[in-house]
């Protein structure tokens, strides 16, 4: 099997199968996949490790609601449903009988959560409530569907739902938000744009969306994160009322925020290479293989074994997620093919130069091997996986940066974004030609949070009128 | 609130309400609940520490299906189909479409993982391989439900799913999945019967099936687990075919067992009192409370919440998971009940005698108070764990044992099932007087694997022909 980033919609799908990560196309049920036992840990490891911890840490408190919602509590916010109803899973039937009440298969939590903070907010005092939840949605997408990008089950949603006093406290959250996102994504090493969705790219019942980009290595734009403001359209129709300090009686403010599987799709898709997987050690299932090099001579074969056996004891007592590969029916080439498959950060090679003097490290990142004394290990590999992931890193953002360019000109930018560049543009800000640039040109993903880009005497690439902001297009997924 | 474990059904509810455990009854669909944060955090306790660590240690590995199944998939086997298809939610709309193919909220994923295996074994250098997932499954229950023991979205089920080369294999996997399931209860200290379920009481699609029961605090018997041999049942219809050693095509052997929401059930019902939860140290989500007694002399008062706070910070380095509450506007007394309903095992309370001399330490499980030197504390709160649940578990035990008695007699064992006792009888192993006796006497609960229980010129209860074997009989949920 030869990989090649480059192309990249084929590299994308043959790593996921072949690292066995994700069983993709062969279950009966279109753009549902199964999550097998590797692509399981890492799945923990991120949502553990990283996701978990920073909302457990910002004093987000994790819940589990059920998967079903009644279709009247659904339709309760107009424009919600409006927005979701044509790609909503029905449960109509139990057993044999036809429900009074067709169930929906949660495309997302709001109103479920909703209905409940109707009954457990009732003071000021509860104020601010911080809610999340990791658990699957359903979309009946019509688009084309792709393994962890556009899924029909979105196996792994984090939503988390909060409550707040007054508008300014959930803009306030928004923007806690936003600096847990970019927390997230940091730890992780993925690039991203903050991009403020425009008016009618807003989720289903928002007053502002804001959204988390980042560049795949087609070009293609990947949204990776959302934040919501979602102001009072679902506390006014679910009656979530709470006595205020001045003992007015008022509906609490709400957002909501969320993160999908695409946060692994994008894991894997920047930092892979054309040996396969690259993973931060921080998520990586296994940190670490011990190789022994078989030798001919059996004396020297058996102590290359026990030390290789002895090096991989020490570093799971030190803590590191190692495994040692003493299979004898693999060549050792076989197996360095297979664990740089699967992204494992470091491979230890112990063969007979390694009884003695150092041991030989290889990292994946870079391909290169370092001499390492035996004794110094768990240090050195700690030091290691910080260059690692500076690297790793640092080569994904250079990436990113390299793919966003500036123009005031329309067929310039068409030209960019065909070329599957994300143009930074000037527009007027109306609607009308918003919607000429998305039409034309690319998506309009909004205008750009993330930096300072300057506007003074643009003019707007459609109208030529005085332009009022940057907007970033680009194609997306 | 008064609580009063003698009427359990009304303590039940009440202490997962008022604890905040599990909220019950009022969201929009029958049978199905959510899960709050105390509760979740107790849930993935049991499920981190306790159920995926034995399971991982076990050689078993994680993975995620979807939770659709396509009708055809679901009715390959058609005994399984039997048993389910009463109880089935169907999912017939996508959008505003009608879907093709109905598909199944899963109750179980038998044929899922089977389908799926047959794409992924062909060799027996594969087997045994080893699954399992934790996922919610869903039951369109017509008995009445009740939270976390009959419910319509069994929220958390751990489903393991095996394959091995030969029907002997199978056996002694099933016999290993007793040992895990002994190795789980006994670290909650939750006392079981092991039971040899008879003919007509077997999982649908099973060779046999042995179930884990515990006795409710009602005297009603709990099913907390099963394990089922497949036999080749499902790899037949599903073609999950191998290559045996000697290069003979073979279908493989399955086994599968499943512990569901019903594992916190118990460990609520077996361990709480009249003033609410007691949970073992080892999953509570809060194992101890530091609670500062308020001092009228201001200096002094400063100096309690000081070392109140310092003796939580040092707790909390020590790996202890620990709150300190310095509420001012709660009574100590309010908060003893209040953390007391919550199950928490250790209260150390600072008052002016502790900041001198030594703390005072509360036992949940036994309510008693113990002197602690400062400096001894981390120590001691590792010892009296051990004595919080020794103590538990013992209780809990000895309670079970005093439930089962034995009888010859018909008569007698009608009474001692209306009174809520586990009856041990003689039967002759006919289906027929089983049959009867599941009618007359009580659920026939099956053979005890779990005790040798002598039959040696005992006769049977129903037709007085020779006993073959003990059979326990009971009152179920």
């Amino acid at each position: 099997m030869k990989l090649d980033k480059s192309n990249f919609s084929e590299w994308y799908d043959t790593v996921l199968r072949e690292s066995g990560l994700y069983d993709y196309g062969r279950y009966p049920v279109k753009g549902m996949g199964v999550w097998m036992p590797f692509g399981f840990k890492l799945r923990r490891l991120v949502l553990d490790n990283i996701v978990r911890r920073i909302l457990d840490e910002t004093g987000h408190e994790e819940v589990l609601f059920p998967v079903l919602i009644p279709k009247t509590l659904l339709e309760k916010e107009t424009e919600h449903i409006r927005g979701f109803e044509g790609e909503v899973y029905w449960v109509t039937k139990g057993g044999h009988e036809e429900l009074d009440i067709p169930l929906a298969l949660r495309p997302t939590s709001e109103t479920a959560i909703s209905y409940m903070e109707s009954f457990w907010i009732s003071s000021y005092k509860q104020l601010p409530m911080k809610l999340y939840q990791i658990v699957p949605v359903y979309r009946y997408e019509t688009k084309a569907t792709r393994p962890l990008i556009r899924l029909r089950e979105v196996s792994t949603f984090k939503e988390a739902h909060t409550a707040h006093e007054s508008f300014e406290d959930a803009d306030k959250q928004c923007k806690e938000a936003i600096e847990i996102y970019k927390r997230i994504y940091d730890e992780l090493g993925i690039p991203y744009m903050i991009n403020m969705r425009p008016s009618w790219d807003r989720f289903a019942g928002a007053l502002y969306t804001v959204a988390f980009d980042t560049v795949m290595p087609d070009g293609r734009v990947l949204q990776i994160g959302t934040v919501h403001h979602l102001g009072q359209n679902f506390t006014i129709p679910f009656e979530v009322r709470f006595q205020r300090k001045d003992e007015e009686v008022d509906y609490a403010w709400q957002t909501s925020y969320g993160i999908s599987d695409r946060i692994i799709a994008a894991l894997i898709a920047v930092h892979g290479d054309d040996r396969g997987l690259v993973l931060p050690p921080k998520v990586a299932p296994i940190q670490v293989v011990v190789i022994p090099i078989p030798q001919k001579d059996e004396e020297l074969d058996k102590k290359v074994r026990e030390v290789a056996k002895e090096i991989t004891e020490g570093l799971k007592e030190k803590g590191w997620r190692v495994v040692l590969d003493d299979r004898d029916d693999k060549t050792p080439g076989h197996k360095y093919y297979e664990w740089e498959l699967k992204g494992v950060p470091f491979r230890i090679e112990i063969g007979k130069r390694e009884l003695e003097g150092e041991l030989t490290v290889a990292r994946r990142d870079i391909r290169k091997r370092t001499k390492v004394k035996r004794e110094e290990l768990d240090q050195k590999l700690k030091e290691m996986s910080e260059e690692f992931f500076n690297n790793i890193k640092e080569k994904a953002w250079e990436f990113m940066r390299s793919r966003i360019v500036q123009t005031d000109d329309l067929e310039e930018a068409k030209e960019l974004v065909e070329k599957r560049m994300v143009v930074e543009v000037p527009w007027c800000g109306r609607k009308e030609c918003g919607l000429r640039m998305d039409e034309e040109v690319g998506r309009v993903l909004g205008m750009p949070l993330d930096k300072d880009a300057k506007v003074k005497g643009k003019r707007c690439i459609t109208c030529g009128r005085e332009a009022k902001v940057i907007v970033r297009l680009a194609k997306t997924y």
